[in-house]
């Protein structure tokens, strides 16, 4: 499938080429997965995506075992199946036990489930909600 | 809006009495939110949906806040305002910060932007992310 | 909301009116809903809509409360407010009973977990599901 | 594909095999699909889907076959190809023709359509489809 | 995969023969894609379809390389493969350069992301965006 | 509704107030929209995605306005009410005409119309479409 070539290392710009170094410096690896190499041929998106993957998952407040829950989270909701595989291995690399893995898919499924019946529903927002937004500092 | 009546607890029926009546001796708490008002016009669905959550929403590997953040997650991802506001009173009430509330919804828009560059690339799964897949054990 | 002026009927162009003309013989009523009102601004849009409602909708093999149950579904994965609120009260106009419709967002809830559930494991079609489809004669 | 392995008859944990031999007495068929293959890594989360679905399939106000083109509406809306695959399969199991299939798929799109042009449109909800909500009793 | 046999040019009914014969007309080509070839099962969505497709993405205030553009995102948005690489294929046919293509994929993730953190934050519409909506004429 | 406090002026910290400061210049307004009100408490992403959005929005193989009926086309898709009106404003803001708009949306109904058909047929895609792929230089 694919709607673009995946570029080889050898077929890079030099440009793209600078930031596959990056990727590999980052991980201590040279496998690139096909996510970079489909969007080798626009550099500029391929820099941008890059650095803002690292600002947004490097640990902080939540560990990055627990943004990639989150990750998956969203790929499942969205459907994307080839980031539900990326993200699932990378929740496993960083730790996600099978039984952690368990939950999160029930919680997923759970939350499909009544998101879909409130909508329905039409149910709206309790005040109690709203209540606490006021300044959150 | 809505598309059914908001039940007051004068107005269930004595199934779906039983059930306001678990939830809030669970929660400790009087107050039960417009989701169970609206369900509660069908007491099997009340009564199975809220013995679910509980089930999947109980401390386990995965501990509640972290449960929380996946539910928020997925209520964004779907675009359910009244899960979103629920589920993010209810994280802030399992003592989700500030700082992990901005970092939550910086993963989930990174997730939404790399799964459609994905999705629109189409790119196929690298066979790396299906190796570890033969047995969770 | 809405980013176009409803329009009333005194202010429709003569295409429009006359596309309102057939809503309201139709519906055997001079009430036509904000959706049309919205649309009237492309009579080309709003002709080629009512005609293919007309025809998709109209009994069939399918009777016309379960192609309504079949819309309000479809509304309510896609999270299209409006929708699900006038297909609901279309079906209960339609004859729709409240245990029908309680029954109905019990579906669409269990449907809408196990798909998430399906996605987050990636689970490959089963070869028997495609067995049957060579030839629906 | 699949994030984990498929477990086969002989793998399952007793827990997973009670459920198993529950849904095929249920269906009088050894067959058990992948979907339960999948599952069975959690008995907790195969149970709880088991249970949900026997409760919300099984005949009521609206018989099996409609409630099977309802899920195939929900999960053609959500993309879910193996839900597509499974639930058109059992809908045809439950006697659905290709012509209920025709126009089952006919106003799934039609409904896809105007959720979408009334989003763009932003229209708002007419007063008279909110008004008989108040009591479905 | 598939739900339905793709019908062959020799297994069409002549109804739906007769809008392939449009299709080939129009495209000036012998090629009839998959898509025509599950549909030809139910002429009348075939023919409302055809027709509609037609009518839609004919040179307008909008030109047909624009609208395929846009079909691609909201294909992307969906998730509908399928549809992804049909109408990026027909863009490039139209005369979509890699550099449009390249901005059109930043764009659809762009807003994917910002759609995201909008619906996480329930940020309410900004009045002025809804001044000048009055009348479009 | 909204998760957050929009913030005013005055309440920004001095990381956010450089970014509004940013905004406004660029945009020669006072005027800062709810969006980066709402961001504002989380000065690193306000900067990363008003950095993103300058990127991929400014003028390049694709103008602006066309790339603002891009944003409009995903927003739609995504059902992100408050994204529809900011950017339907900006559109128009850029020269996007009634008739365009008018367009716009009837590509964006039809695209998911097919989609939805397409997915539920389960079409799998024809070679021709990926024959061209090789590559895009």
């Amino acid at each position: 499938m694919a709607t673009v070539k995946l570029l080889g290392d050898e077929e890079l710009s030099s440009d793209a080429k600078a930031i596959f170094d990056d990727i590999k410096a980052a991980r201590k690896s040279e496998f690139v997965n096909n996510f970079w190499r489909a969007l080798a041929h626009d550099p500029k998106t391929l820099r941008r995506t890059w650095d803002s993957i690292q600002e947004v998952m490097r640990p902080g407040a939540l560990d990055p075992k627990t943004k990639e829950l989150i990750y998956i989270a969203v790929s499942v909701a969205h459907g994307c199946s080839y980031c539900i595989h990326s993200h699932t291995a990378a929740a496993r690399a960083k730790g996600m036990t099978e039984q952690e893995y368990a939950e999160l898919i029930a919680v997923v499924g759970m939350a499909a489930e009544t998101n879909k019946l409130v909508t329905a529903l039409g149910v709206p927002v309790d005040e109690a909600f709203l209540a606490d937004c006021a300044d959150p500092s």
